[in-house]
């Protein structure tokens, strides 16, 4: 790969032209867990993998979180998908949706188990944000900050990054705590991610910033 | 970079997984024009780069599209940005879209301009699907298929398929008439398109079935 | 009431001014019964109401739907709301939504309940097109014509012909098959619908339609 | 028309069984101003209404607003539509829309034009949040209160203030700043409105609201 096309001169490429601008933090944020139901985080499903030390991460976040009383909400999808979705477009791109059937694939994972003062969103597409009422939620939380953890890099993380910025939110991807089947998937996104749509922060800095709120 | 993180890897690893089945070709297709304006296109814009001959491509494409009747629609963005906007996440992360101001880069590139006949599409987040009424438009034409050129395939290229496929409609990019400022970007996101929300088709593959529609 | 203020002279006014064209059937359409879940159709719920001879008749249409082999999908709300709805202003707007529970109340009513082969919608606003991916499915079987039973006239009614209509579909609200709690919110919104957003058309007339589907 | 029947039992229905909680002002408002373009407020345009002192009421809300320095927003409709939605069932259901053309019908009427620090959104559908990103900007400015003035209640009115209701956001109606070609549509809406999406409140009040934000 020539310098003119790695990953480190597609980023600057992109910081010198303006974008990767910082939203930063505000006073009231929510964290997103996106997707890490058994569908995605057990290697025994046809779309998942082994996410490693990646849910502990996730669940450090999550203790911050909660002693910041800071609401949180859980995205998964329901299996199998809507007729429609079967016969649609849907699940001729993502042919084994169909074969995935009943809570046990949809459930999140135990580690990292919803409490019950926590939201669980069930959604269709990539985006969390995309046909459900996540962003009214948000709203009528007054949510200004929207802290992202989960998978997949490449699509529900990313995707969700974006329509939340769109919708006027500043948005937080942390960073070892979102992942990808493909650590390329995972890399190339990450740069667009932080040029366009949110900033990518360390977990330790956004832990710091939970312990503030604390206060 | 490892034979297991390389973009071929990548896309295999997924296509292993069920992801890239093909959506086709639909029997009622529009061909969308993403961003073709001067502050895209004319390397004086401060976002802006040259795309060669990748103009001269789209202008095929649109006399095939012409010739089968096929409705055309560009979009474009607003500058400068709404006030919300400027004080806004939007241009805390798109720094430099405050500085370009006025018609001559919104304008559409002189090559393609577009006809009376098609419509411009004003649009204010990457996808052109997100605030605007361009699916009520695609709906009431009953439009089942989305043909996809224009730039950025990391940013407005990729949200507007994404948009296009969320909504139900078959959607296709074609492969020499997107392109982005950075080649590793481009060649990136061409991958996650091509797994998870469009068929990414050869130019000559999408012609030949727009002049079957002429019959 | 005056007579320039009379429902009559009100429907007359906006005709006269243009509004309440036809936009008529088209070949594939979809039926739509709109929350008739016990939380609506059981007096005994807080929100409830006997809509009588309603229910049969939304059964005849049903048989004509399940003849023509149209799509059917069903729409129900979430109880208790979430946590977000409760705190927010969803719930000091409608303050008996909180005291409703279970899934005795979201279930459909029994003379009318699902079959395997139909879609069940959670919704969590008026509209059924509002925060769900009805529109995406609705697209994915290439519907054009969306045919509307159910309740609330003034309410969840509305808002899906508003919102179907907005969408670039086809709009019919079968006269008799909607209803609302007061005859006189009823008889208000039926002549907005008509005006605005949906072809308001007797029972007969679309059953003659759904038969002529099935040749 | 019976007792059971009239606005006032129709009112007292709704509120019995729950509805019509008031949701109250928060910290952040906006003032939005529907519709007031030439193409209604002018007699001569084919869909227009003499509003008579409306417009100076409104012009006495937007002094309160700018004293305050609270957001404002215009809206209007891009005239001739587009040609999908000429063609669709948009100008089917709405047969006067293609007759008016050009910015003369578009343009706010004078006694009440923008300011240079005002955004005008142009919408193509009844709701100032369908198919526009005026929530996205509402969102950026943290508004959580949304002042809804305008025509017509029973069409964009209404609408918007549904949509401002579904996306979580406090919705008021002011009262004598509304209005509708017809009396008895207006009446009968601003029961629905003030049932099922916002508070419907005295002009006195909300000046007095937006004094107290002065301070």
């Amino acid at each position: 790969m020539a310098a003119t096309t790695s990953p480190e001169s597609w980023a600057d490429f992109y910081a010198d032209r303006g974008f990767a601008g910082r939203t930063g933090f505000g006073d009231h944020p929510a964290l997103l867990v996106i997707d890490m139901g058994r569908a995605w985080t057990d290697p025994a499903s046809p779309i998942g993998t082994d996410y490693g030390d990646m849910i502990d991460r996730i669940a450090t976040v999550l203790e911050h979180a909660r002693r910041a009383k800071v609401p949180i909400f859980y995205t998964t999808m329901q299996f199998p998908p809507t007729k429609a979705d079967v016969e649609g477009v849907y699940c001729q791109k993502y042919t084994n949706l169909p074969k995935i059937k009943g809570e046990q694939w949809s459930r999140i994972a135990d580690r990292i188990a919803p409490s019950d003062d926590d939201t669980v969103v069930w959604k269709h597409r990539p985006s969390a944000l995309y046909g459900t009422t996540l962003l009214s939620q948000l709203n009528e939380l007054r949510v200004d900050t929207v802290l992202i953890t989960g998978v997949s890099t490449s699509g529900c993380v990313r995707s969700t990054a974006e329509d939340s910025f769109n919708a006027g939110l500043r948005t937080v991807v942390i960073r070892d705590c979102v992942g990808d089947r493909s650590p390329a998937a995972h890399e190339a996104n990450m740069i667009d991610i932080d040029n366009r749509y949110a900033d990518v922060v360390d977990r330790s800095v956004v832990e710091e910033y939970l312990n503030r709120l604390r206060r």
